[in-house]
């Protein structure tokens, strides 16, 4: 028996709180295993800097090999089960679906994170956000609530990033096409992130993107509702 | 032996002008296929409509069959060669250069056109200005010069959207892994266009990706230089 253990980040009531664990905890359901769960907090990460030599989870251990950052761990998945259903399907897919992880990452990502970022700390373990303000705030040069004074205004910047999105499963059930990968659990973690993150429901706020709110509708459903698992913001 | 015809779009001395038409041209050359080329020019959409019931080329027939739409014929070659190198790699591949397509096509293709639009006129046909003229005018509502006159102002953004294929190939050598795919072709045809239609060479002025600069320089090679066939913006 293969030993597996995914250290994934927690929050209040431990709320699933990481957009990166959201994609392999996916990943893992997708290939069909189930790992042991080592829940990880802001305030474990001498345990994961010990562990991994860097300071961000989501890491697998797997039969001894540390693994650390998502897109390693995806390909590590992929590359060492090989006879589970694919999250790439081949080195084409591989290829696309990294420059689609980049583009999510690097364009969604700040977008989604900037609507949400006020509300985020009410998701962590009380003990966490003094640490989570006071890291952000210094990293923007301003209190959360100043980053997010123009969230409203940012909206139709927002859906128009997300125009791709919308055109794309407006064609295709999925990102990957006709069934789920790794590309839709990359994109649908950020805006997982976003759903437990904020009582804001960001796909209500743009009704330009019907698509996409039943593409995240039928990826909640995944796995039992894996999606659904965890709680959201508690509301005001 | 198959009968294979590829009609595709052309300018002033024959050069290729179309990023639709370019993407298909690598897609043949990915794929072995050498069609019989029907030179296409704006003022042949009467032929064009009898042929296919629309406007747009490329559109390409095989063994009497008619498609248009460049991703429809992307399939087809996928589909009716599938023993030739792959241009997807299956269905999860095919999926998400699905998403990239779209991504390019409403999001690095219009911030690209607005960087060349007045020079564009000048690899048309003497005969075929005109008409693109008074058809793209009277779709932005301004002329050709007013749409563009923030075009400098517009390269930051055009380089902020472009990062992700800078990071992409800052990691591998194609934006579909180890060896190029349909996905390369689609990005690459919006440069080719934009390398044709101005004699301003975008990537000159966006320093700050350097690997798209050098992916592109690849690109170009491929297929014995086929990028570099039929002609650049005549220089002033």
């Amino acid at each position: 028996m293969t030993a597996l253990i995914f250290h994934e980040r927690i929050g209040l009531e431990r709320r699933r709180i990481s957009p990166f664990s959201w994609r392999i905890r996916y990943a893992f359901a997708h290939k069909g295993l189930t790992p042991e769960v080592v829940e990880t907090r802001f305030a474990d990460v001498d345990r994961i800097r010990r562990l991994s030599g860097q300071h961000m989870v989501p890491i697998i251990e797997h039969d001894g090999t540390v693994v650390h950052d998502s897109w390693s761990i995806a390909c590590h998945l992929e590359d060492r089960f090989p006879d589970a259903p694919p999250l790439f399907g081949g080195g084409i897919g591989r290829g696309v679906t990294r420059m689609a992880n980049l583009w999510a990452d690097t364009v969604l990502s700040p977008a989604l994170r900037i609507q949400i970022l006020p509300d985020f700390p009410g998701v962590l373990m009380p003990e966490d956000r003094a640490y989570y303000r006071s890291s952000r705030e210094a990293e923007l040069g301003m209190t959360l609530e100043e980053a997010a004074s123009g969230r409203d205004a940012a909206l139709p910047a927002l859906a128009a990033l997300c125009r791709p999105l919308q055109l794309t499963l407006s064609e295709q059930p999925f990102l990957s096409g006709t069934a789920p990968a790794y590309a839709d659990y990359i994109v649908f973690s950020l805006f997982q992130y976003a759903r437990i993150g904020s009582p804001r429901d960001m796909l209500a706020l743009m009704p330009e993107l019907p698509a996409v709110l039943d593409w995240r509708t039928r990826m909640i459903g995944l796995f039992d509702g894996m999606g659904d698992r965890f709680g959201l913001h508690p509301r005001n």
